[in-house]
């Protein structure tokens, strides 16, 4: 049997954000964070109970085992974390404040030059690839670097063919790339992925589709060997309250899996919360026999809650999720608290 | 006349929460509290002018201390503290996480083995009975342990015959016994109970009553010597935004009184609202010759203010309560900020 | 050309806070900050990208000193602070505490004795009243005690005699003096005033005007010499959700300018706000050639921000404001977050 | 018997102090701590297990319950403090900045027009002159203000007439009075003190003493009826390390007393260690039968540790301080942690 | 080869302690930490890069998940952690603060009824045995409660048997048992014992040695098949600077060894540092063929850095050892910082 | 006259340091400083009342802007302020952990890449070169990228040739670059240099001088047309406690200057220590007329005092530098604090 249910391919990035409600200008402490796109999807897994690793390139100092005790944690594997060890590692950063209306939230990036672009294929074992079930990787480590794209692309080759489920996350970032850009790169992969995350907006304006929110999921897996189909539905009524809801679309049945949306979630911190989605998601799937309607179930519940927790990273175990999924499903009124 | 408006029994806790919207799993402090339902009751009374007292037994260590100060702080009476002075000596603790919607609260008990079961009537001079003209206790006392149940039964027999008021709140909690155990002990004080605080819900549920909630109430002083029983009425909106109000029904007059509800509380705290109504109840009849009226008036603005305090106890005097009691009752815009 | 913009003279105040959501009386820390309406006022115009000088004068001491570098940092000159060098030198203090519904606000002052009771014109130079554009002024340094009002009475003429547009926002606090005695004193200074800020409830109450808002504004310059008049619309929803919006007319055009208000304000920090209005009001008028709308747009756009910043003195350099004038404005869903 | 072993009476200040090492212009936020010579004295005593009061005057505002909070928290009787509900009223404040050498420590003092400056001895029932063993007050409450003064003097009589011992610690602060004034003024009551404490410094540039330490001490007694007089020795070896120890001499047996000074205290705040002193000393004679040697162990331990104690008050109660006085006495070495 | 290098036995404790320099008495928040002797000793080996394990009970709540998230990020395998479901689950706790001389440190333990107390061997599974080259536990195990012990003594047979090294640390605790029950009990697992920890004071109190250090470690081979004895020596010159030393004793060569002993060691929290030295020293052994030399020198240089660090847990890597002790080692002046 | 009496150019840093005695890897917040080399010394010199600026080049972001305004704070100019509005624009950074006996400090620098190495000198105007008397850089400058250093270089020569003093401080960093590089590349720039800060251990190892101090200084001004050479004095006796002194070399007179060394410096945070006394001398200079015993005493005091300040810039105005002068001359006790 695999030794790992989900491995991830991204960046780890250092967040510093100022205390609640203060201002980065004005702040003389910063709270750190550790996150990244693909931690987060496998640390949501991994806290639901599957086993998970992270494929990523540290700084070979203090803010990399900073970073790495912070992947372990979350019993995250740090079996294939590579270490940089030249003049030039760093762990990429960002700043990050929070909006409240009017204001906007506010990021100021800095990410270049870091360790991922360092990264090279050579650096992992060949036996990795048959160490587990699925392989997630999403649009922004495409889009970093040249290194660390080469390295993605051909990671997810060598994945499919040692028999790994594929799954991907479009999650566009307008200030790393083009919507061509992405598009050109991304159809590259398509013809090896099996589960595939695009939000409607993004099917849109990055893939040019047209036609209905069905049409278009309908569409990716008419053009590509995909299996299943996911677009997330947030509303963001202000800053602090958004809606969030999805659609699954799935290939084989040709059937579409819905549910009524979770309203009013308090946001505390929406950072994560896409790939908390993804988490719960790709543990509904590979916890059951691919059953899309326990991944809605878990996707769902898995980014509302991500919503009220501070920092990037998702810290809901099993019995959390499930609750919340029942209080959910519940009629009626809920007992605010049991004790 | 008696020392002591108020005298309550009942256990003194520790309260651990992470900062402001932090996990517990997470944490690397906590901010301690201090607090427990009959203290929570008696320190709201002393507050708002009358002279309280707490009857319970602490550890005699740092943090028995630590909760005696606390005690004092609030101008309540610790000269009915007793010490521990065995090596299992402890306060009992709680470990309480707020919730933010959809993600529900968390409450980490860890209050077994600790002091309070070690109380005994035995430990208390015979004129604390007639030091008081009102004594109040919860079934949370009854139900933690057998030694606090026998202390506060026989308490409640040595206090009634002294000649002062008896005041129940069930405060049913299911993590400390069943509905059928609650109800069973808890009927054999009910014939020497003068003010009686009960939920309808928890009537209904825990006493099997039925009919409306009118009925309900007016029945428990037909079965027993009541003289006034109250029942609030809390809507949950959401985590963050409550609403409260609550029916006192009088016997004698054969009168329910009622007010408008306080809408839209932004709720930072709820606990300890429930014991700020007590509280706010009980000097209002005690500050009067008993007047429902003025009872409900400040049990629902104890209550509803509690709900914007951090920590277990309320920390309203009488002009706060009297301020916001004013604005309940305005007609027409109220002024924001004097200033 | 003017050395400055805008040039303010008012008491530079320490503001002492609980931490989030705690009280005053059970506080062990408090969150200090430097503000004062025409602290503020210049601060939100510096910001903006003009020259702006604070008119002042502090205690020769530490708490002097940080007063003074919090002037230099928002880029606010010190060029026209003064010391007291007294034994009685002392910044005016005052400790707040912000409301959650349904609890209020609660200000503690502590201003009284402070070193601009000891402030006297004679401290400054001549050639002050060539250096700048524009004077501004509020009611508060009226209020304050007569060495500050005569000191503010002959500003005002002089720098009108030296060819300063001026500006005064009436800013009543009811617990510095009567309306009577504002009105008798601020009708002094009308005949030099040029923009003069006044809410609708200040008209009717303090200056005894009836009629609509719109007949109010125009009286006013009908009766002076005065060019603009701008009046601010809040309403408070609760202490945590405020609307905002304002009208200026024009005398000379005899022209109202309003815009849809900022509705569901998530008010973080409200003192200020008005302050922030000001700041952008003749920020606008500065900036442009006296155009009413662009100082419409960033008054209103200032104080609406400023509601979400914690302190008294705002935040937003123009890039902000513009940003968030253009979400007010555009037409259709705005996307949360550029990344 | 009377109700308190010890009334004390004098100003309660609010210190406001940065964060560990941090310096006040530099500073967003302040430790926020209650203090004031007497209170000190009052608050050390009554943590050994006396019972003592407070006589003060407070503003009647929320810093007042603040720090009415706080007395009541160190089991000092609020019973004689009353409320100033002047428009002037106000808590004297003063900021501490600590001492790293070779820099110095700073105090920046806030405390003039408070509270205290309207105390009338009018306001204080006549029975409390009976209600004590032992009155303390300190030339801190001479200097402060004429009303103080006034009151202070006549408290001193009456409290003498009734019976009670009166202890006067000089106190000398050079920026509140001369000492010429400082003389002339503590002369007129030292005929009715009991108990004098006075530093050897003092003794000479104030009072213009001369000889030996021991000559000094011997003298004040023979010159009034003082039965007991105190020097502390404090030696400052760095900001963060000190020796103390100290003289108390018996006029009735001619006796002087003294120990091995504590050596190597590590300071964390010396304020308030001489007015722990002064509490530990009391402690000693009112617990016993005026046992100068028990009053000069408790007073020197009181003081040591008062050094490592953050804050004005003392913390320390009968258990600490024997098990230091035990540790200070024994031969040979010392278990550092008993587990 | 076997997975682990090193298993360890023992509770896990949370810790809460008053944030620098505060007593716990007035403390309104704890820092956390997450501790227990044998934890700390695995923590410290997986850091310098050996693979280790704690066997454990924890509560299955969120104090049981904080504790486990803490264990992970150690690098500690949780693979022996079984959980408590119980009505009683918690985790054992205390509260400590810190010495400032002269005033000692606090220790409140709240441990008792842990869910270590419901540990049994049938809870882990055989294999375990076979798992590890060595096993390690000390002697607060043994004297916790008969629960831990029975599993103690007994894992130490099956270890021994399926052939790890067994290393025990007599870490005496006065607090926990009596130096004769403690002696009867240990005297039980000599007999399997290759790596013993006795500190000098233990072997004269506990076991009644006598004799030079050197005649009391040979004794302990000649009367056990010990193969190695370490002792370690604390100089405490104040809470805030210790010394720190060991001898070990190898019986196979009848070799002492030495160095020179770590001088003034700026102490910031010495919990732990005795687990810090057990984990140094097997850490030295385990990673060469059982070099006593290098075991000294990491022993020793492990103990000094803890005493720097917060918390209980160690926080050094490879790298930080080994500098400290090259400078150890160094002749001549060491540069305080390569920049 | 100049408008300015120092104009620096260098790098500014944000500094992110744990919270007292944390780690790095530990933690989960950080302390954020603004600092430089050459800020550090412009801010010294603008505190002690001259005026300053900084020529230097931040990113365009909100980094950027909190760096502008700690600037702004300490009265330093940002006239010379430049912009970088690339995508990589970057501030640079360093994470900073302090050391404790026998840890050592820790730095990770992340500095590369940052904004400054897009600094060119034709981004300032002509008449800054006219604006100042003296102009000061340090080799960190020089070492940091050949667009900084090419931008150092001809500034001094353009300072130079427009009259100002040009100071030079080699601050040799092992980690920018090689000793031999280092002395190749400043050999160029000393025929400018005025005044000259360098260490005798930099002297020997990177200038390769030999012989005594004495000689070492004078050769300097032998060899090249300096007129002032200071050499610091630094002994560490642990991370927490250094002594410090200099000895200043002029040339024109060839006396030698020193004086007796602070000892026993509770050090708090060394870091811009070296450059506070580059600003006290500066400011010992340039204040009097080139008066090297007033340069020697500010220099001295101004880095002694730094150790103590936390964060990099110093925060010492000249009332506090000239106390600590007057008691490290003082004969005799002096009284540790006035009150």
């Amino acid at each position: 049997m695999e030794k790992f249910d989900l491995l991830t391919l991204g960046e780890v990035l250092l967040r510093l954000s100022p205390k609640e409600n203060k201002r980065i200008v004005r702040s003389t402490e910063f709270e750190s964070h550790v996150g990244g796109a693909e931690l987060n999807v496998a640390s949501g897994v991994s806290l639901l109970g599957l086993h998970t690793g992270i494929i990523s390139k540290l700084p070979a100092n203090a803010i990399g085992e900073l970073a790495r005790s912070k992947v372990r944690s979350m019993n995250v594997s740090d079996d294939y974390l590579v270490w940089d060890h030249t003049e030039d590692a760093r762990l990429g950063a960002y700043f990050y404040e929070s909006a409240t209306f009017p204001r906007k939230p506010q990021v100021v990036y800095d990410r270049k030059h870091s360790s991922i672009t360092r990264i090279s294929i050579d650096e992992f074992p060949e036996d990795m690839y048959k160490s587990t079930r699925c392989f997630h990787v999403s649009g922004i480590t495409l889009a970093l670097c040249p290194e660390a794209r080469t390295c993605a692309i051909e990671m997810i080759k060598r994945f499919k063919e040692a028999g790994a489920l594929i799954s991907f996350d479009v999650n566009f970032r307008l200030n790393l790339w083009t919507g061509a850009e992405a598009k050109a790169c991304i159809e590259q992969i398509l013809p090896y992925v099996d589960i595939f995350f695009c939000s409607e907006d993004t099917a849109r304006l990055t893939f040019l589709k047209e036609g209905s929110l069905e049409d278009i999921m309908r569409s990716f897996t008419a053009e590509y060997p995909i299996q299943i189909v996911a677009s997330t539905q947030r509303v963001v009524h202000s800053p602090k309250q958004h809606s969030f809801g999805s659609v699954i679309y799935e290939a084989k049945s040709d059937t579409f899996y819905t549910e009524q949306p979770y309203e009013k979630i308090d946001v505390v911190d929406r950072i994560g919360s896409g790939d908390a989605y993804c988490g719960g998601m790709l543990y509904g799937l590979l916890s059951s026999d691919m059953d899309c309607r326990k991944a809605l179930a878990f996707g769902n519940a898995c980014s509302a809650i991500k919503n009220t927790i501070p920092g990037d990273l998702p810290s809901s175990d099993l019995h959390e999720v499930e609750y919340v999924i029942a209080d959910h499903n519940a009629k009626g009124p809920v007992s605010e608290m049991n004790r």
